[in-house]
């Protein structure tokens, strides 16, 4: 991923490799002449020469055809801003993408964005991090090549109070993405791990910037291990963690799997501004792990042990204890008890 | 104010113009040798002298007597951490100053602090601001040598929903400042104004970095209006602001004042890790200009009115409507109503 940052992302303007890609993929296998390109794109016949390898040292197979022009082979499966934006369908959610080939973390990133005003639906994303990180701040491993690493800012007209509702949108979004490009079957455990096989594939990590009643915005980190390798993962990960290639044992596209997740982010964005939380809230429940079982949710040396009921507009596990008392819980790792008696 | 940013804000070393500046406070109007400096210090004469100097180019008044030593005269009104820390006993709150003669904002300072470790209490300071931010992300007006632009950097061990209280701590810290070093009579208005003679004085923004269940990091943003003059205020401003100085007629005294700030911030947060909301809450409420007052609350085209009867956990207001139903209320703009029959 040889793109650089965007320098301004909030510029309308769909950059020239861009409108090309999509318009030698509008006609396949199509022979387009120098002449032609030039008009539609309207730049010299030396200018499309030079998009042309642009796009070739990107990693796009475009064949010359002696006297006659340029035919479009392959696309890379590279995140890049052009390869992502070809063909995404979303109201908000990625109408501008920024790509960086390698970042201390795309959280980061899409926070100082946000800070000099980069709109609603903002997406970052970069092939590689330096510094990214994982649950209790912990390093999450980011290697190049193999994974998803990406920040969308969103900046909802409400209290900051409701945010953490947005992780669970995010969390829902994984998870369709991964059922519509694997047969993998995701599942979600409390608070928001993304698991497939009983194995960690996802990590969601936010930031928000805020006053007492008003989110300026939100920054929603989500990091997917598509392609990563048995011996890339760390030694003595305190949660088992896999990849949809190693569960699901083929290789997946990583700007299919993007798209995907973009486009289930938006629709469920949509829908929460418009309709609140309700049908997010149920899909989560629908995939989750917890919904009616008997659970024990430990943190520190507390526990606290009942069946859950759902959760709370705040995100809290609803728990009816033994005792008959319903229990709201916060925080704290979930064990499930009644797995060997179903 | 010459001070540059402190590099490592983790390094636990007490800097040798701070224990100067202690030595001579220890024994005001004392003349100090060179060489009782240089031993209590386990430095040289020359770095004493250095030292010294280097103290005078940051306003302090240091006299050198002839033959005899060092006299310490005046410490001049600069919000650096070697005049900050001198003499201020918290537990957890400025236990590490990073000061600032100018930076963009001191909460993406602070943010970019956190992220690379800096402790809970550590807090970050400038004498003048290039991109401060007020409500609605508007530009916070940020001159030098006059008021204060700190941030502090929290680390509480709890779920992200329960952040909105702190920054009610925050609006009680700057009451209790404002109340300990000036005759004034601040009141809070929900959400988080502070309030002298119905002109606002502060502005509180946050940044949070969480997962669903667990903050990361809060970021406490406290922006207050010391000795501000008329004409540095904006034209056109929505809510109508003043210093500290306009309203009492006497120049605050900027390191007393702020002291003042992280040492009730200090007491305040102690107090919640310990045992909870409910005290800040009663000092908010005894504060605020709402309690049982009877209200309209305005959010776009809606508009709810009833008796304030407190807030609940989230900082939301919680209003007795006329026709008896209770209501929460999470953002909006307040007018008391009965403000014309008391």
């Amino acid at each position: 991923m040889r793109e650089p940052v965007t320098p301004d992302p909030g510029s309308g303007k769909t950059p020239i490799e861009q409108r090309m890609v999509e318009l030698f993929r509008a006609e396949e296998g199509k022979v387009f002449s120098g002449e032609e390109l030039g008009n539609a794109l309207k730049v010299s016949r030396t200018a499309v020469w030079k998009h042309v390898n642009k796009l070739r040292a990107r990693g796009y197979g475009i064949e010359s055809v002696p006297a006659r022009g340029y035919r479009f082979l392959t696309a890379p499966d590279t995140l890049t801003a052009t390869e992502l934006s070809t063909g995404l369908r979303t109201g908000r959610i990625g109408r501008r993408i920024v790509s960086a080939d390698e970042t201390d973390s795309t959280n980061l990133l899409a926070f100082r964005l946000a800070e000099k005003g980069a709109e609603d639906g903002v997406v970052v994303i970069a092939d590689s991090q330096t510094g990214g990180r994982g649950r209790l701040g912990r390093r999450w491993e980011s290697p190049g090549g193999v994974n998803l690493y990406c920040s969308v800012i969103l900046r909802p007209a409400m209290p900051p109070v409701r945010a953490p509702q947005l992780t669970f949108l995010s969390a829902v979004a994984v998870a369709r993405a991964v059922e519509s490009v694997t047969p993998l079957c995701p599942r979600i455990k409390w608070p928001n791990d993304i698991l497939v096989n009983g194995l960690k594939i996802a990590g969601l990590l936010n930031e928000m910037s805020s006053e007492t009643d008003t989110i300026h915005f939100v920054v929603l980190g989500i990091g997917v291990n598509l392609n990563m390798k048995k011996e890339q993962f760390p030694e003595g990960l305190r949660y088992p963690a896999s990849s949809l290639m190693l569960e699901s044992g083929a290789c997946v596209n990583r700007v299919e799997f993007t798209r995907a997740l973009l486009t289930a982010l938006d629709t469920l964005y949509e829908d929460y501004l418009e309709h609140g939380f309700a049908s997010a809230r149920n899909e989560w429940l629908r995939r989750s792990m917890v919904q009616g079982r008997r659970v024990r949710v430990s943190s520190g040396d507390e526990a606290t042990e009942g069946i859950v009921g759902g959760i709370d507009d705040d995100g809290a596990l609803l728990l009816q204890r033994g005792d008959g008392v319903s229990e709201r819980v916060l925080a704290g790792d979930v064990t499930i008890l009644d797995d060997l008696h179903p």
